[in-house]
C-alpha cells in the first residue's frame, strides 16, 4: 500500500508524464471544420431572417448567399504508430485514404503508420458541410486543408489527375470541440430572469424588466383556448402602443392543463404587455435571456460618476448588439451592417477582445463572389469593411484571417474600381445607396468627399494586406492607386479659404458646402499636414455653424478626431452631455439616434414610424472605444500588440483605471495627476506621457523627448509605476 | 325544347364567348416560380449526388453551386374588378401588396380594382424559394418578375430608395401546375415490372429484367433478420463479381412477419444478385422501373431490319439516359456533362422534343458565377455549352432561354477569354481537363486544334445570342474574336501537304500529327473550302491511317461529318457494323465505348476497372440525330421551325418513313426511290432532292435547280406527295 505522500508523488508524476506524451505527441484538439466564411454565411442568414416587423417575416434588401454544398476536406499525416480515427460528418460523405475511398460512410478508420493522407468529402444542402476527426494524434482542426473542387478527373485508365490547379484554404472553426457540438445545432445560451415590476390591467399585464433586454418571453401557469398577444417595448409607450409598436407575437394557446409557455423568437424590449383573450389565463412571466458568451476584459472605472455610468450602460449596449455576429440594434433590423460593424469591431478590442466574433461577422458581411452589389448595398460600407480587415489584423496579429479573405478583397476591390468615374472618383450609381450619416438633408449627389477618403483608405488597407499575403505586385498596385486618390481628394476637395474640405463636387465643380464627415476622417487618418489638422478643428471641429451630428455613429468618429488632437477635456464635455443626456431621458442602453432638441415620445420615432428608433444600438457605445484608446491611451503599434502604446491623457479626470485585453494578457493602467501604474502584456510596450516635473520610476529608464514629454519601455507582464506630476 | 341543331349552335356560341371571356381576362395558368436556374440546379444536385460506387457516396469534383436562399417575386396587374388570390411559398415568406407588407405569412389576399403590384419575398435555405399564386386572373407564371437583391433601402423618413438599379429576370418555372406540386418533392415516377428470368443459386437468386434498366428492386415476402445483399450488373457477369461490381446496396432486415422492402437508391442494371443472409429469406423480386415521362414524337422506320433495330435500341438508350436531365450513363456517374449532354440536345430535337429537359439541363451545367472552372472542368465542354445554347435557339425559337442564361454566357466567356495564352490560344492550364476523347495516347499537350475550333465556333454563337438579346456592341466584339481566332487556326493548323488540319502546335511549332477531331467539326461548322472538304475526306476520313474513333461519342461527328459531305451510303454501312456490332454482342442499350477489336468480358472493362465501361451511355444513341436529320433530311433553317428544310437522302435503304418533332407539330416523311411524301408542320418548308426525271407533285409547284436538283415549298401542315426517280 502506497502511504499518502507516495501516492501524490505517483499522480504528480503520472501528470508531467502524460503532459510530456501528449506534448510528443502534439496532440491538438480536434474541432469541427468547414470551408472559411460558410459556417459564418449560414449562420448569419439564419440569424437575419429573424427579423420581423409587427409579426411579419422582414428579410434583407441585398443578396443572401449560401455555404458551398459540396466540400473536400484532407490532412496529410505522418504517423510514428497505427492510429485508431473517430469521423463525424455533416451532411452525406465518403471518405478516403491515400485517395482509395472506404467502404460507406464509415465513423470509424484505421491509419497505418507512414504518411498517409485522409480526405473527407461531404455534401449538405440545407447546412453547411462539417466533419469532426479525432484520434490519438489527428485532430481535425484549422490545419485541415478545405477546398469547393478538388478538380480530381480519372483519365480512361483510372488515374488521377495530378495538376489539378485547385486552391486549398485552410478549413474554418470556431469552438465546436466535441462530436456532439454539432455546428447546425448552435443557439445562444439563455439564463432565465425574473420581471422588476408587474403591473396588471384590465385587459392583462405589463410587465417591465427594468431595463433594455432582449429574448424570449415565459408564459407561465397559461391556461385556456384562444390567443396571447404579446407587444414588446424598448419603452412603457411603445409596449402600451399595440397598433404601433415595431415587434409583437401572437400566440395560439389550446391548454386544458396549466403549462409554461415561450414565445418563438427571441426579442428587444424593456416592457412587454401581455394581453391575452377571454377565456385564456396566465399566472406570470419571466425572461430568457439570451447573450453570446463573451467575457468583458477591458474595464474603465474613473472619478467622475457620469462617466462610469456611461461607461457600464455602453458596455450593456454593447453586449447586448454582440450576439452570433456584431449586429446594429436589437429591436428591428438584428441585421449585420458593415459600417455598425466597424465600430462593433474596434469597441470590441477595448472590450472583449474577441476575435472569432470579428472574423465571423466579416465572412457573413463580404459573402461569395460573384459581386454584384457593394456591402449593404451601401457605398462607404464596403470601404469599412475593407479597413476593418488591416485594422483587425493590427489589433489580432492574426494573419490566417487576412489570408483567408484576400481573394475576397481582391474581388470587392475590382468591383468598386470597376464603378469609378472618368475623373477616377467614386460617385453614387444606380444601385450604390451613399449612406454617410442619417442627417437631414445631407446630400448625396455627385462625387461625395467623404467616398473619396473611405475609398482611399481602403486602397492603402488592400496594399498592407496584399503585402502580407506575400502578393506584391498587387500591393505596389494598390499604393499607386492610393495615392492617386489621395492626391486628387486634395486637389478637389481641399478649400483653402474655408480650411476645410468640401462636401462633394457636382458636375465637375467643387461645392462650397462644408461638413464634418471627410474632415473628420482625414484626421485620424493622418492625411492632414498639422495646419491643416488645426484649420480643421477651428472651422469644422469646433465651429458650431457646420451641422451638427444627431447620430452617435458619426459622434464616434468626430470625438476620435478630437481625442487624436489632444482634445480630450473638450471630449469628456461631449461625452458626459451627449451620452448623459440619453442617461438623464432614463436610458438603460443607448440610442441609435439622440438629439437633445427633442422632447418625450419624440425620441422614440424614426423612419416615419412612432416607434421606429432603435433604443440599443451598438454605434451608440463607442465611449468603450474612446476611453480605452485615447484616454487609458492603449493601442497596438505592430500587430497584435507585439509592441504598443500607452499613452494616458486624464483629459480633466482626477483618475482613471482600466483594462484593455490584447492577444496574450491584459494591459492594466492607472493613472491620476502623481502616479501612473502601468502591467504591460507579453509584447513590449512603450509608456508616454507629459510631466512637469522629472518623473520616476524603479527599475525602469524614462528617456526625456523634449517639452515635457516622457517615454518609457515596457517588459513584457512587468508592473511599474511612475510617479510624475500631469502637465 | 331546342332542336338539337340549335342545341349544337348554342353551344358553339357559349364556346366562343367562353374563349373570348378568357382572352378578356388572359386568363393565364398558374405555375410554380422561381428564380430562374435555381430550382435547376438544386434539383442537379439531388441527382447527381446520388452517385454511389460500390455503396460509397461518390460526388462531383467541380464545384456544386446552389440557389439564392433569398427571392422577391412581383407582378403589376391592372384588375377591372378586386380578385381575391390564393399564395402558397415554399419557404418563409412575407406578402406585399403596393410596397406595404401584410401581417403574417397570409395564404390569401385581396386586390383591389385598379393598378396594383404585388410582392412575394421568400426564404429557404434547404430548397429553391417558390411561389404558387393564384385568382380569376392573377396567376404566378414566367411573365413575373424576381431578383435575388432589390435593394430596397429606406431612408431615415421612411421613404424607399428609387433608384436601386435591381436586374429582374423572368421567373423559372416548369410543370407543377397545382399548389399541391410542390417543386422540392418532385420525383420521377416509377412503375412496377416483374422479371424476365430467375434463376435461384445456393445463396440466393440471380434475376434477370430481359435489358438493360432502371429503378429499385423491390423485395417481396422479406422475412427474417441479417442482411440482404443486392449486386447490380449491366452483365451477368458484373451481377456475379461481389467482388468488382460498380454498385450494389446492403439492406439490413429486421422483419419479424413477411414484407416488402425496396433499395434505397435508384440504380442501372439488367441483372442482380441477390445474397441473403443466413437467417433472411425472400419470395421473389420486382422492378420499380424509374423512368422520365417526355414523349417519343420522332420515328424512323426503314426497309433494313437491323437499322430499325439500331434505331430502336438507340431510342431506349436515350430514354434511359433522359432522367431529371439528360446524363451520361445510367450505371455509373449520373452526371450532367456538357459534351454528352450536348449530343443528347440534338437527339431530343429529332425524338421528343422536350425543351424543358434542355433548358434545366443547360442550367445545371452552367451554375453561377463567378466562374472558377470550365464546365464539368473540361476545355472542350464549356465550348460545347456556348454552342448549344444558340442551337436550342435554332431549334426551339424559345428566345427566353438565351436572355436567361445570356448573363451567364458572358461571364462564362469571360474566363476563356481570361485563359488565352499570348498567342490568343487556348492551351490546357491548371485545373483545365482537355478531353476531347477517350483514346489511347492522344496528346494534350500545347495548343490543340480541336479546342480552337469550338473555341471559335462558342464565339460565333456569343455573338448570334449577343444579336438576339439586342445586345450590339458585345456582339460586334464576339464576332470580331471569332474571325480573328478563324484565321489563326488556318494559319496555324491548316497543313496543305497532308489536306488536312493537323492536331495540335507545340513550343509554337504545329505538330505533324493528323486526328479526326478538328478536320470533322471543320466540316459541318463549315470552316472548309469544297476543295479542302475533299481534301479532308480522303485524307483524314476515309484514312485508316489515322486512328480510328472508339467511342459512340466521337463517332457521332465523324458521321455527321462524312453525311454533312453527302456520304450516306458509307455512313449507313458504318453504323450498320458499328452499332450492329455492339447488339451483335447483345447489347440491350448502347455503350459508352465499343472496340470491335476487343473480345467477351473485355468489353465491360474500363478505368482500370473490369466493370467501369457504361453499357448504357446517352452518346451512344447517335442514330437517332443522323437518321432524323440526314436521311429524313430535315432540319429547321430559321429558329423554331419557321422555316425549315426536308431532303430525304436513301443512302442505299429502299425506303424509309418517319417524323420529327417541331414546336408546332411533327413534320411527317416519308421516302422511297419513287415517291416522297411529306406533312409539313406549321412553319414554311422547303422540299430537296435530285430525280433522274421530271418529278411531279399534285397542287405544288417544283423547281428544277440544275443537275437533277430540285426544290419544293411545303405549306404549312399540308401533305404532299411527290413522284419522282431518285439520283
Amino acid at each position: 500500500m502506497l502511504t499518502p505522500y507516495l501516492k501524490q508523488a505517483v499522480a504528480v508524476l503520472l501528470l508531467l508524464l502524460s503532459a510530456a506524451t501528449a506534448h510528443a505527441q502534439t496532440a491538438p484538439k480536434a474541432t469541427w471544420i468547414w470551408y472559411p466564411g460558410d459556417y459564418e454565411i449560414w449562420l448569419g442568414n439564419q440569424m437575419q431572417n429573424r427579423r420581423t416587423e409587427r409579426g411579419t417575416f422582414f428579410p434583407v434588401f441585398w443578396r443572401m448567399d449560401s455555404h458551398y454544398v459540396l466540400i473536400d476536406f484532407h490532412k496529410d499525416f505522418d504517423l510514428a504508430q497505427p492510429e485508431e480515427v473517430e469521423l463525424r460528418a455533416e451532411g452525406q460523405y465518403n471518405v478516403k485514404l491515400d485517395g482509395k475511398p472506404l467502404t460507406g460512410a464509415p465513423t470509424r478508420l484505421t491509419v497505418p503508420a507512414g504518411k498517409h493522407r485522409i480526405n473527407l468529402k461531404v455534401y449538405n444542402q440545407a447546412t453547411p458541410p462539417a466533419v469532426f476527426v479525432w484520434g490519438k494524434t489527428i485532430a481535425s482542426d484549422g490545419s485541415w486543408l478545405v477546398t469547393y473542387e478538388d478538380k480530381e478527373w480519372i483519365d480512361a485508365s483510372g488515374k488521377t489527375s495530378d495538376q489539378s490547379g485547385t486552391t486549398w484554404l485552410q478549413a474554418g472553426a470556431w469552438n465546436f470541440d466535441s462530436p456532439e457540438a454539432r455546428p447546425s445545432a448552435y443557439k445562444l445560451p439563455t439564463e432565465e430572469r425574473r420581471a422588476a415590476r408587474v403591473e396588471r390591467t384590465a385587459q392583462g399585464m405589463v410587465v417591465d424588466f427594468g431595463r433594455e433586454t432582449f429574448g424570449y418571453i415565459k408564459l407561465h401557469g397559461l391556461q385556456g383556448k384562444g390567443q396571447v398577444a404579446v407587444y414588446f417595448g424598448e419603452s412603457k409607450e411603445e409596449a402600451l402602443a399595440t397598433e404601433t409598436c415595431e415587434t409583437l407575437e401572437y400566440l395560439p394557446v389550446d391548454q386544458p392543463q396549466k403549462g409554461d409557455r415561450t414565445t418563438s423568437l427571441s426579442k428587444a424590449f424593456r416592457y412587454v404587455n401581455i394581453r391575452p383573450e377571454a377565456g385564456v389565463r396566465l399566472d406570470s412571466v419571466s425572461l430568457l435571456y439570451e447573450f453570446a458568451p463573451v467575457a468583458e476584459r477591458g474595464k474603465f472605472r474613473c472619478s467622475d460618476a457620469q462617466l462610469n455610468k456611461i461607461w457600464d450602460v455602453a458596455a450593456y449596449t454593447m453586449h447586448l448588439n454582440t450576439r452570433e455576429f456584431f449586429i446594429d440594434g436589437i429591436k428591428r433590423d438584428r441585421w449585420i451592417w458593415s459600417g455598425d460593424a466597424y465600430q462593433s469591431y474596434l469597441m470590441n478590442y477595448y472590450l472583449y477582445f474577441d476575435t472569432p466574433t470579428v472574423n465571423r461577422t466579416q465572412f457573413a458581411l463580404r459573402g461569395k463572389d460573384s459581386v454584384t452589389s457593394h456591402i449593404n448595398t451601401i457605398m462607404d460600407y464596403s470601404f469599412y469593411w475593407f479597413i476593418s480587415v488591416y485594422d483587425a489584423y493590427q489589433y489580432t496579429g492574426d494573419k490566417t484571417q487576412v489570408q483567408q479573405l484576400y481573394p475576397r478583397m481582391q474581388s470587392l476591390m475590382q468591383y468598386v474600381l470597376g464603378r469609378r468615374n472618368p475623373d477616377g472618383l467614386l460617385e453614387g450609381q444606380a444601385g450604390d445607396w451613399v449612406f454617410i450619416d442619417w442627417a437631414d438633408g445631407l446630400s448625396k449627389k455627385g462625387e461625395v468627399s467623404f467616398e473619396q477618403i473611405l475609398f482611399c483608405r481602403s486602397l492603402e488597407s488592400m496594399a498592407l494586406c496584399a503585402n502580407l499575403v506575400g502578393d506584391q505586385p498587387d500591393a505596389a498596385t494598390y499604393q499607386k492607386l492610393a495615392a492617386d486618390v489621395r492626391a486628387k481628394i486634395f486637389a478637389t476637395y481641399w478649400n483653402a479659404s474655408k480650411g476645410a474640405l468640401v462636401h462633394s463636387q457636382v458636375n465637375g465643380q467643387p461645392t462650397s458646402n462644408v461638413t464634418r464627415y471627410a474632415n473628420m476622417f482625414a484626421i485620424f487618418f493622418n492625411y492632414l499636414s498639422p495646419e491643416q489638422q488645426q484649420q480643421v478643428k477651428q472651422s469644422v471641429l469646433l465651429n458650431p455653424q457646420v451641422p451638427k451630428i444627431t447620430t452617435p455613429y458619426m459622434r464616434f468618429y468626430e470625438l476620435e478626431a478630437l481625442c487624436a488632437l489632444g482634445e480630450q477635456p473638450y471630449v469628456l464635455k461631449e461625452m458626459k452631455s451627449y451620452w448623459g443626456g440619453m442617461l438623464d431621458l432614463g436610458a438603460t442602453s443607448f440610442w441609435e439616434e439622440y438629439d437633445p432638441a427633442k422632447k418625450g415620445a419624440e425620441h422614440y420615432a424614426m423612419y416615419g414610424r412612432p416607434f421606429g428608433k432603435s433604443l440599443c444600438h451598438a454605434w451608440g457605445a463607442s465611449p468603450i472605444y474612446l476611453l480605452g484608446k485615447y484616454y487609458l491611451g492603449v493601442k497596438p503599434l505592430t500587430a497584435g500588440y507585439a509592441t504598443y502604446e500607452v499613452a494616458p491623457t486624464l483629459g480633466g479626470l482626477q483618475w482613471m483605471e482600466g483594462t484593455v485585453p490584447t492577444p496574450q494578457g491584459d494591459i492594466a493602467v492607472s493613472c491620476s495627476a502623481r502616479q501612473i501604474k502601468v502591467r504591460g502584456a507579453s509584447g513590449s510596450g512603450t509608456l508616454r506621457f507629459r510631466s512637469k516635473t522629472k518623473p520616476r520610476c524603479k527599475g525602469a529608464s524614462i528617456l526625456a523627448k523634449g517639452n515635457g514629454q516622457y517615454e518609457m519601455p515596457l517588459a513584457p507582464s512587468r508592473e511599474y509605476q511612475v510617479t510624475y506630476q500631469a502637465l
